[in-house]
């Protein structure tokens, strides 16, 4: 949706109370009347139509998507909601929502395929005008059988790796990965450990080369007993954490690849008795809202979450109304959050 | 809906996929037929309807509640959702409705009466099948808008008062304020902050007398200058600990109205160089997931937020159904969840 389609939605949607309000109707009347139902007396409806004629208020896309018999909704399909991560996905979809004529159905499919089903037994009668998805597990069924239904979807990709017909949105992970590593060595550390997330993501793979690419240009060799994969939860960075400090020559600086990893590195460092930052650096990746409010506050990068949850409802309005996409493929970018969790290496290491 | 139904409903949703797959049709195809949809071929119509006899598949209540002309969806609307808090509910209200053929449609109202008006406008045309709302403002004009559309609804409340006729949920406020209270007497506190939330919310009030009759059963005179208000955000306990601090006779102890409030008790802790909980302790209030996470890991009293989005979910269906409520109103308890923010307090004090 343009920048111009959106403030006429908008403005269209506040129209509707004023309009209510100036017709001495409720505002459900005034919704009756836009879509020519036929419970409003016959005074009541031709008021309402006149206020709504001098009013200047031109029927928008989604009022006129409702009249067609849209469901007025639209999903966002999540693999979980225990990660904070996506409180502010959901923010972003709910923001451009908000100022349209469509709801957000919010459905969690706990990682399952028996919960994808779930959901598509729900929306295969026409009960999603479209759907945003969080993919856990790169290209899946589910996007086959969506396409069969004609349901316009966007994937919020920040993990997989997805066919060039397929509208999505990411960010930049590599340079992330870049970014993160090149505060590190700014600082002087030189024995900088990385934990990855599950290879079987692209965004893991990416941020990882990020890193490599960094140390490379730095002319840091590599070191592969440096680079830990686990998941992206907590308990995964305080496990990879605690077996980077059994290392011979245990790293002076960790890249997590994730806050809530940064968050399990903090409690084996503390486990140890290692000081955060003035004994081991600790940089995280996602910058949610935690990040600011544990102690030393987390140097992350952050990844654009809101962000890439507003283009990927405009991205999705776009193909409900038949608009082509400026880019079947938005990659928004990181950026380096700077608090209190870096410092340079002690001169004893 | 009984433990009965809940597991009839489930059975049966997992049973189309088991139909479906039987009769070598997708999900969609047995969903249109139980709608009874014309754009199925006769021949895979009774082919599927077979199976269905065969499996002895009842239609389920959301099934038929589909069937005849329900939206499929219900509401849930949050003042906001940049409070961790509401991830919590969201998952309570999710966990029940994905074993029916409902969605849930989530709005934010971002505590505006325009955010409100603008949801009621999208739903007023029969597009809910109901409600639940989560107010911060106790009763709202929007109810009795509710109660006209005869839309059903329960309110979470956690913050305010409502009268005898409105659905609801609540936690039992007093008791964890007591309990909160009780955990720092017995550690030998005597001199115990409390920073409550806006006295406008009933839950603020009773939290705070739940601490005072417990320092009244303990023998412990009441001090005022020790109770101090804000507002449920971070911001608020680092400028009423603040505060605190500067008494000259500053507390052993705190109970924060929030966990947000501790954390942010913590940094103003941190930032006059007072060690938690070896020169102060710091009680909670919510237990949301960043509790476990801050260092030390904070005590509190947690709120069953999951529980009671589950339990108001429960009820809305029973209100859809049309059949009575067991309670108009259900408090869940509260329960102290103890870790490392608190201990007894120095001899020095």
């Amino acid at each position: 949706m343009s920048q111009k389609m959106k403030q006429e939605t908008l403005r269209q949607r506040n129209t509707i109370a004023e309009i209510a309000a100036k017709a001495g109707v409720s505002i459900p009347t005034v919704s009756r009347v836009l879509n020519n139902r036929p419970d409003v007396a016959q005074a009541t409806r031709e008021k309402v139509e006149r206020i709504i004629k001098e009013s200047g208020f031109v029927r928008s896309r989604a009022a006129s998507v409702l009249r067609n018999g849209s469901s007025g909704i639209v999903d966002l399909v999540l693999p979980d909601i225990d990660n904070i991560y996506c409180l502010e996905i959901i923010r972003g979809v709910e923001e451009v929502l908000e100022r349209t004529g469509l709801r957000m159905a919010l459905t969690t499919t706990h990682h399952e395929t028996q919960g994808e089903r779930r959901w598509l037994a729900k929306v295969a009668d026409k009960a999603t005008d479209g759907a945003i998805l969080l993919l856990t597990e790169g290209h899946s069924s589910r996007l086959d059988t969506l396409q069969h239904l004609k349901i316009p979807f966007v994937v919020i990709d920040h993990l997989g790796e997805l066919g060039p017909d397929v509208p999505s949105v990411g960010a930049t992970n590599w340079a992330g990965g870049r970014a993160a590593t090149e505060h590190l060595l700014s600082l002087g550390h030189r024995r900088i450990a990385v934990i990855g997330g599950p290879v079987k993501f692209q965004c893991s793979v990416d941020r990882i080369a990020g890193y490599r690419s960094a140390l490379e240009q730095a002319g840091v060799p590599f070191d592969p007993s440096l680079v830990r994969i686990g998941s992206f939860k907590q308990q995964a960075g305080y496990e990879q954490t605690q077996a980077l400090l059994s290392l011979p020559h245990p790293p002076t600086a960790i890249f997590a690849g994730s806050d809530l990893q940064a968050v399990g590195a903090y409690s084996a460092l503390r486990a140890r008795g290692v000081a955060v930052p003035e004994e081991v650096s600790v940089i995280g990746f996602d910058d949610i809202m935690i990040a600011p409010m544990i102690s030393p506050a987390l140097t992350t990068v952050r990844q654009p979450l809101t962000e890439m949850g507003r283009i990927a409802t405009t991205m999705l309005l776009r193909l409900i109304d038949g608009e082509p996409l400026d880019s079947i493929r938005v990659e928004l970018p990181t950026t380096l959050v700077v608090r209190e969790s870096c410092t340079s290496p002690t001169l004893t290491l």
